[in-house]
């Protein structure tokens, strides 16, 4: 692909988004940096920029093969990739199978704890509010997004779940959860945007629920760099130092 | 009705809510008391039981000729109402016309601005998670309510909404949001239950935006039991110095 990188239009805290010479396509890049906590806590996971960006790359490729339209393009370098140029839905997207983390603690259920089936919850992306929880009812009454993109969202975020769950579970990984966010193209289309990565799901060892994502870092666990590479070895049978 | 009032089962922060001879029949009696902020701000309302129980059985009565099924039976005194034996869903549900109150807090939008469409959310009733805003998923998942009970839950409150605004709307009152609960008879059905008074309703002057409702309890505003009464006139059109 022949598009020349041009101004960054966005630093996120873990990427940073550039515009190109084409309109349709933003170039992502991928940072080491670590926050958690709403930026109250910040650190450097070396590598996971590299395993981000080309664990991020494989899960897109296999959703598209799934059906589910994503805006990855084309892998650039260990921590640049084209992307189709979205307007980001501000809401994050959050699937849980196993009760963890916010969720635990917000309805007092044990970690762990197996749900009845899965939850999709809404945050409102504000940092100042602290991405609170936010229902269908109160996105449509203040324009955040319509029905219609809800319903596409909803739809989408289950399938990635479904295909997800079983691609884990195949590499002897649960997916306890995940964050993933939507785009809007030109045309209102909604596709998958973002990353799914060790720093947006979380991944315990099917056998001994080791955590093998970044709780690690939000925890002080340590061996956070270890369970980036643990994660992005056995996605791609190779040695995940990259 | 000959029913004898037994051992107290229950006491909320308003209400006492006692058995009888009769176990399909409750006898609710309702309290000066006032709290807010889960119980952190406590007072009383002089007079606020009295107002509460005999307009919440107005209410109900209203509700019921519009179709709406209610645990409401016969009003005993000024204090004390039979209502029908419930389990109530341990759900807040509350519906919002204007954003004001931990809506306007939450996502940081100003007291007064109209939403969109009237907002339906859910808290779960829990004191020492501090009643936290749960959504359809998260309630299936839990094992909270059901499905066909969420549908149920959601209909009666939309149709409660149309209800009590047109008729708020007549004696000049803006229904800015309330809050019900819902209970489950012995058969499964859904019925309204709990009270609709000035404790669970924001009421503001249809012309000047007066608050007429427990905020002026809850923010130290003075002229609390003046709003009760000022409400209790307006509905029934007699000296609200009951």
């Amino acid at each position: 692909m022949s598009i020349t990188k041009l101004d960054q239009i966005y630093e996120g805290k873990a990427k940073k988004v550039f515009a190109t010479s084409d309109p349709s396509f933003y170039i992502v890049e991928y940072k080491d940096d670590a926050t958690a906590f709403n930026g109250l806590k910040h650190g450097t996971i070396t590598g996971k920029g590299i395993i981000n960006n080309k664990m991020s790359n494989l899960m897109f490729q296999l959703l598209e093969k799934n059906g589910v339209k994503t805006h990855y393009v084309e892998q650039l370098n260990d921590r640049e990739t084209v992307v189709r140029a979205v307007k980001i839905v501000p809401l994050e997207i959050i699937i849980r199978n196993t009760a963890a983390g916010s969720f635990s603690k917000r309805y007092g259920v044990e970690e762990g704890r197996e749900l009845l089936r899965p939850t999709l919850e809404f945050s409102l992306k504000d940092d100042a509010l602290n991405d609170p929880l936010i229902n269908d009812s109160h996105i449509i009454a203040l324009g955040v997004a319509t029905e219609q993109e809800l319903d596409a969202i909803r739809t989408m975020a289950y399938r990635v779940n479904d295909v997800l769950r079983e691609f884990f579970a195949g590499i002897g990984v649960k997916l306890v959860d995940f964050k993933i966010e939507a785009g809007r193209l030109p045309d209102g289309t909604i596709i998958l945007a973002d990353e799914i990565s060790p720093d947006t799901c979380r991944f315990w060892d099917a056998k001994t629920n080791e955590k093998l994502d970044k709780d690690r870092f939000r925890r002080d666990m340590g061996g956070v760099e270890e369970a980036y590479q643990e994660m992005f070895r056995r996605i791609t049978g190779q040695k995940g130092n990259v």
